[in-house]
């Protein structure tokens, strides 16, 4: 099995790694030696009442996280704030299929976000002794996971902010995830899953890529050439340069196994498949916060949610480069995203 | 070489074909021989001012077109109407990779909408005899067309209604169409496009239909699980009983043939790649009739193109079943198009 080192502290770190012993599954199965990896930034009070957890989306690791939306004049404030940054199961820095030992890469079990929420709450309360989280935040994937926090824990959390992302994943975008599996999948290289080396699996991995450009950004972004702003000379470029060139060094299962997790992220499982009963628990002042061009998690998704939350906000982000606008390249997107956080985290509680 | 029965006369018949001769396209190839499948509804009449000239979309025939949009309680009457449904270079009616036997079936040379609407031009002038049109209407690929026959030759049309199509394509939507290319030819059956049975290219086919479940329908639909109005039981069964089943007797280099021309309609052609002077060209009136829902061709794109025509109108078509709401499964969609239409036919010219 060829090494990838896409993933390594010198990537994506300093990260810090957290074991949960053999941690059961929702699904049932068992990851032996579970580990977390977390980044931290700031220092927890002696109240220990300024901890705010940042989670993370399909593909992305801590480090995209701190460069984007950690900073000291930004919103979330290390000078003000503890800022840990939960990089969830299967994203290649916490335990996944490329890293996992114990098993055949291909056969990494069924992982869901309820399963990240219930190992980062052991994280927080039992290694850093916390009783609440100021704050919990999170975008696509993230969002999945702030939703599930502030209905499954909501004595613990605060505040919520899930950016771009559904409490309840719609058929729409189970079936647009299904096809950037089956861009994977349908790649001979892939080998069911038993490829040895991931780089090969570079034709699946580019034709996923194709596809997040047409539902990741948005007509507008093409049309008015905003991809110049990133420093492409034309549409194409940009596409190869940028969008096939970040999955490019990812593993294959990872993506498969966080993709999984993504189809099915619903906090409804925690109240026998009642949405409104599982919303209706959420205590915490919550900012919903769609993207006004995202394709796949759209602002109309999640108003519907948003307005089953007692204590909540629509704040929509507008910005031309959909849901991939998650990765900062708008700085006006930055400005609106500290506007609604700094908002939220004044908001007394 | 298989033969393919899906594009028979007891399929999409009666349909008559008109013989072009050796054809010259834009792109420098010959089309030997080549013909144009066409049908008709209704008669000429003596002042030969009543033709109505209907164009195909992307994987249509003449059949559909006049399932969906043709009859006597109709706007396009063929009680008052002479409508000719043409069916596009590719269409596997019309000459097209899976029945020219002079081209291997891999070779088939490139053809634009450009091309098509010069053939049509022939076909409706030298055989039909007509000197003008009182209508071109398409959706889609027939949208392009339309946009096209009124820009190419603006003293016949007389009034044109472009459906769900813009005038020049646009950058993510040459993208979309781009994964349905890859889904296609990433199938190893594919074969460079040598198949000798295009029915083995069916994961590649598949691929590519669930690529149209995606991007061809809209959040709402699924949401509202409108597909339980055609008789499926689940989204899934419906993706396969409907999309995947549509899609899946169709011949792959048909459609990829079909997908280049889309990818590159432009109607900026005629006049050295100024669009506004193209469009300025447009004496028809003309009623641009976008889908409120399309991820594709949104209704932005089309504004953007009927902002440009002097005697034009922008008609929004509502309806939750996005771009493919051109298949007329939603009875409001039928009812829009109809007054729509009606109020164009209505207008003196």
């Amino acid at each position: 099995m060829t090494k990838n080192d896409y993933y390594s502290q010198e990537n994506h770190g300093p990260y810090s790694l957290f074991d949960l012993g053999d941690f059961n599954l929702e699904e049932g199965g068992i990851i032996k030696n579970c580990q977390l990896a977390y980044s931290t930034f700031g220092s927890l009070n002696s109240k220990k009442d300024n901890a705010i957890l940042v989670s993370t989306w399909y593909s992305g690791t801590s480090k995209i996280m701190e460069q984007v939306y950690v900073g000291v004049e930004r919103a979330i404030n290390p000078n003000k704030y503890f800022v840990i940054i939960v990089n969830q199961i299967g994203n290649g820095l916490s335990s996944s299929p490329d890293k996992v030992k114990n098993f055949a890469v291909a056969s990494f079990p069924k992982v869901r976000i309820g399963d990240d929420v219930r190992a980062q709450h052991t994280l927080v309360t039992k290694y850093f002794g916390l009783s609440s989280l100021a704050l919990v935040v999170g975008g696509s994937m993230g969002a999945q996971q702030t939703w599930e926090w502030a209905v499954k824990y909501p004595d613990m959390v605060k505040r919520a902010a899930p950016i771009a992302g559904t409490a309840k994943n719609t058929t729409h975008d189970f079936l647009f995830t299904k096809t950037l599996n089956e861009a994977i999948m349908s790649d001979p290289a892939w080998d069911c899953g038993a490829y040895k080396n991931p780089n090969a699996v570079i034709d699946g991995l580019r034709r996923h890529a194709d596809l997040w450009s047409v539902m990741g950004y948005s007509t507008e972004m093409f049309k008015k050439e905003l991809w110049r702003d990133l420093g492409f000379s034309s549409a194409e470029e940009f596409c190869e340069g940028f969008t096939q060139a970040y999955f490019a060094p990812m593993d294959p299962n990872n993506l498969l196994t966080l993709a999984w997790k993504w189809q099915r992220g619903d906090v409804s499982r925690n109240t026998d498949g009642d949405l409104k009963q599982a919303l209706g628990r959420i205590t915490a002042k919550m900012f919903v916060m769609p993207i006004n061009t995202d394709m796949f998690f759209p602002p109309k998704d999640c108003e519907d949610n948003q307005k089953m939350v007692t204590n909540s906000e629509l704040r929509v982000i507008a910005t031309d480069w959909g849901h991939l606008g998650l990765f900062g390249m708008d700085p006006l997107y930055i400005k609106q995203v500290d506007q609604h956080l700094h908002d939220l985290l004044d908001t007394p509680v």
